[in-house]
């Protein structure tokens, strides 16, 4: 850490802050310029709450020099994390596609969009059963009677389900049907959640926050991490920007930024990115070239009438397109799919 | 609602979109352009799924004419909510100050800032018992027992209590001390939390999210509105933006845009919204000029001891030295503090 | 254009608007909702001053049908425009890559670097001359003498050259060195500027501004169209937001949105994007999946001596390892490079 | 400056980059953490390229420890800068009133309304002659004839002129007939312009960028103070966020930032801040309680029949009782007005 002492400190004010840190179990390292004097402080103090250090009379600034998350980051772990689910890893060689409607209707066409999009290539089955709504009048999702068609659509094909959870008191519940846990982006800083699925078994799947910064993000993964879950799926789903034209902003540049940080992987969501079938092929192959480790596409077998999100819901058949144009992508890019 | 063709849009799509409305109980008003043709939707359909019909073949565009907010809004209520907590009442002609730290640490230090802040002009008495943070190892709260200090602070000072919930678990438990129930910034989008405040009858006080909307946050509202609860203050604390210099953007424009839209009480948190004590002077004067119905500020007797937002924390005199500059500002525009 | 009228709004109100619209030359349809009446204005009234109906007692907003834009628009010219310079076409089936150094700092480096991005695939070569530097402090360019070692490194290696105007005193002379003229970032909404480039017969490469929505981007095309020059290449190169790990954040959206909006190429800057070379592979090869017609990059011989944006610049090597890996990447979407 | 190496830098790179720094200049001082080392370099070397250290093998990051800025600082100038125009300050204890109209259109509604802001208490008289407008087809302003009406408009009412100027050669002409010249938000950072009219003697104007930040800002106001004008006003304008409700996101906590990181006085326009004039009269009190040094706003006498930015502007009745209801705000924080 760098503590930035301002123009006008005084020698008691620089001796007040060094005692401090001395206090704090650091070894400190005045450098006292002509116009400011910094000091450094050596020890990993992530632990503690140095933070208000730059409260004290005279500090400016502080500079952290190590990252906030520990567990999350490389330092302890360099090789990559590769998260398995039956036979499917996330994280391998392999680009995984998860795909399925936004929320479960109804049985029959919920299994008959899964039937499709294992045809397809599709490894892992998506659907909502508890649905965050904008509006407390839009359809709120099936609950457990929707985890019941997820847990037959898996009977019938055999694909690996994931589904959200947005209530603590739903985590046994859920975690009890679903194959991975997904924390969906306005959830992404709900501690407590995010503490309750790190208790579990489960692999999770983190939605990256509508506002959150790669550091926070991975400051999210770190919570369920230190809860005792280290199974954790990276999922860049857009962010807010002043752009109107497309529903959140792909933040494409997370993938290599999170590869460099970070040896969990990550999966790509350009459904909920842009808010438009339209935008999805060509930002799925985008993603994959980048150096996603998967995707998570909507497919709905019948978009105008789906009661959720469908307008960013693509077709079986143009899903099925997709896959087949996104296998030589992969390959292009030394992946299989 | 107006839905807006696109250009190649065929007669038979258009039909069909007609139908579609018709059958949605909607009367219709094609207008053919030369170009383009839009069909105007009359009936108010929020409680329907219309935003679907977004997804049929030759539709650009759905232009919503009503607000998505029912309960929230004017339309229904115009008069301004006066919410009352024992004889304090915010949103009336009095500009109600809410003070005190972050967190709830020990008792000596937290009656002793209480006392200070009710000296000064406070109202209401702030303090986290339950505390989000950004990081696992950061201090989280007392809990419960902080939740006592608050009820013993109040027995001493005669202060209504303001602390968060974070957990649906907690609801109840929080309920049974608190005056005042706070949704933090990060959870105005935790539905099911807004929910279960909605079905207490303790006062919400309703963070703005850090990527929120206006109307987004007034969804929120009308989500706790639904489940029955109607006292709710909203809290401008700071947006997300590019601007680095201050932790978050203040969007004062909220206060008019508020007052227009919606007829609950706005306050405004300059202590976070811009992440250093140094800037809470200034606009807090601001805010209450602007029109704010009240402000939240944290105080702390040793804010460089805090174990938490230390940085953002005015001392007890500069405190009381900010309400006494307040006064004449309130009075300039016909409040009183 | 649809007129909403606000509840409140009165029947003279709704007629004075109505008149108004009439008097400008539009077909109207007034639609009476339950609680709101809108107005339906037929007629392509993009050159009048429509907007300000806005302000009409009683209007509460104006809807545009009609995009702001028309010669970039589709409306007009449904075929993508191909632009050529001298054998090099971008927007046509090959993926065009252009690459060189932030600044011309001397001939001997500019040139070696020029040789070696020739040799690795580049098609155009980039330099500046008159850069627009955030300090006054900071190395402004070799201006004309600048010019002049590019027009020597055209000599050399044939390459197309590419270079920034920043003032309108300076047209054309940059139009007399250089192939194509860019405008950058900064610039995007410097009227005066599109204007007079736009008297000028060169390709003007357009960088979006920083803050610049899509549709903004495209008025600035129409400009430079507008005064009589067609030949635009849109240049997608980051766009400002809250996250701080990256300068700025890749818009890869922009891809097919151009694509479905307008009739123009577009390539993308990922040094520029980023501010990091360690990111530039990747966003290189994401960008070219998604679709876009070329790149430019920055190239290096000594990034750690460059007077000017080092940190993002690329060596030769590693230019040369990437446009080896972006080949499979672009015939994997069934372009050429 | 603190340069901070990456973990896995060797020994030979932290040689290398001490090294470098001393050629360039600084002393340098290593401190040699468990995982990471860090270089205290000391030395005011804002004049050096120095930013390219961050690209030598083995360096994560660099960090400023001074401001980019030295006359625009405090560094050199501790004591606010009052402009001074005619008998009008700006920046000392009056808070100065500018007003009038977006665009000059006539000769008498122009006039007219510049006697009507005089009455009312405007200082200073603006207006567009060359205006930047985001459509080719809207209207540009009148030029050298809009120049000419405003002339005769101070003849007439001894107020001050403020306009714009939009390209380098037009900067003799206006600065021939203002008494300030604004640079607006667009043109920022224009370097050029911003040079051209640092040659001039008149007082600048200098919007904030739609997504500039502060330092930005500042580092604009520098360009101009190196050419040798000194007499620069700041102007808060709004910046651009992902919040549509209002035109742009008035960034008021830039007037308590200004005025500790500068000397510089600091203005804000509310009208082009919100884009309605129907928050200007809640944001202008909110501006002066914040500690504006002044306003800056639209007055129209006829806003429904406005060539430009007709929503915005206020009437002058409107306008005459905002600057009363001013009056005891100012008066509330010490000023005067």
């Amino acid at each position: 850490m760098i503590i930035i002492m301002n123009s006008n400190a005084t020698r008691d004010q620089i001796d007040e802050v060094e005692k401090r840190l001395i206090d704090l179990g650091f070894q400190t390292h005045p450098i006292f310029g002509e116009i400011k004097t910094v000091i450094g402080a050596i020890g990993d103090k992530r632990l503690l709450n140095t933070q208000d250090i730059s409260n004290m009379p005279g500090v400016e600034s502080l500079v952290p020099i190590m990252k906030p998350y520990k567990l999350a980051g490389k330092e302890l772990k360099k090789e990559p994390t590769v998260v398995k689910v039956g036979d499917v890893e996330i994280g391998g060689k392999e680009v995984v596609i998860m795909a399925g409607p936004c929320a479960i209707e109804n049985e029959e066409t919920y299994i008959g969009t899964a039937i499709k999009v294992k045809e397809s290539g599709a490894k892992i089955l998506r659907g909502g059963a508890f649905k965050p709504r904008t509006s407390p009048y839009a359809f709120q999702g099936l609950e457990e009677d929707g985890l019941k068609i997820m847990a037959k659509a898996r009977d019938i094909t055999g694909l690996v389900l994931v589904t959200e959870v947005v209530d603590t008191r739903d985590v046994d519940l859920i975690a009890s049907y679903a194959d991975i846990i997904q924390i969906g982006a306005r959830n992404m800083q709900n501690f407590k959640l995010l503490h309750e699925v790190g208790l579990t078994n489960k692999p999770i799947l983190l939605k990256r926050g509508l506002a959150a910064t790669i550091e926070e993000w991975l400051m999210a993964a770190e919570y369920i991490m230190a809860a005792g879950n280290s199974n954790i799926i990276l999922c860049e789903r857009g962010i807010r920007t002043y752009e109107t034209a497309t529903r959140n902003t792909i933040d494409i540049s997370a993938i290599p930024l999170v590869k460099e940080l970070s040896h969990l992987p990550i999966v790509v969501d350009p459904s909920h990115a842009t808010g438009s079938w339209k935008y999805v092929n060509a930002l799925s192959k985008g993603a994959v070239a980048t150096g996603a480790d998967g995707l998570i596409i909507e497919v709905h077998s019948d978009p105008s009438n789906a009661l959720c999100d469908g307008p960013q819901s693509l077709r079986p058949s143009k899903f099925d397109q997709l896959v087949n144009e996104l296998r030589p992508v992969a390959e292009a890019v030394g992946r299989s799919l």
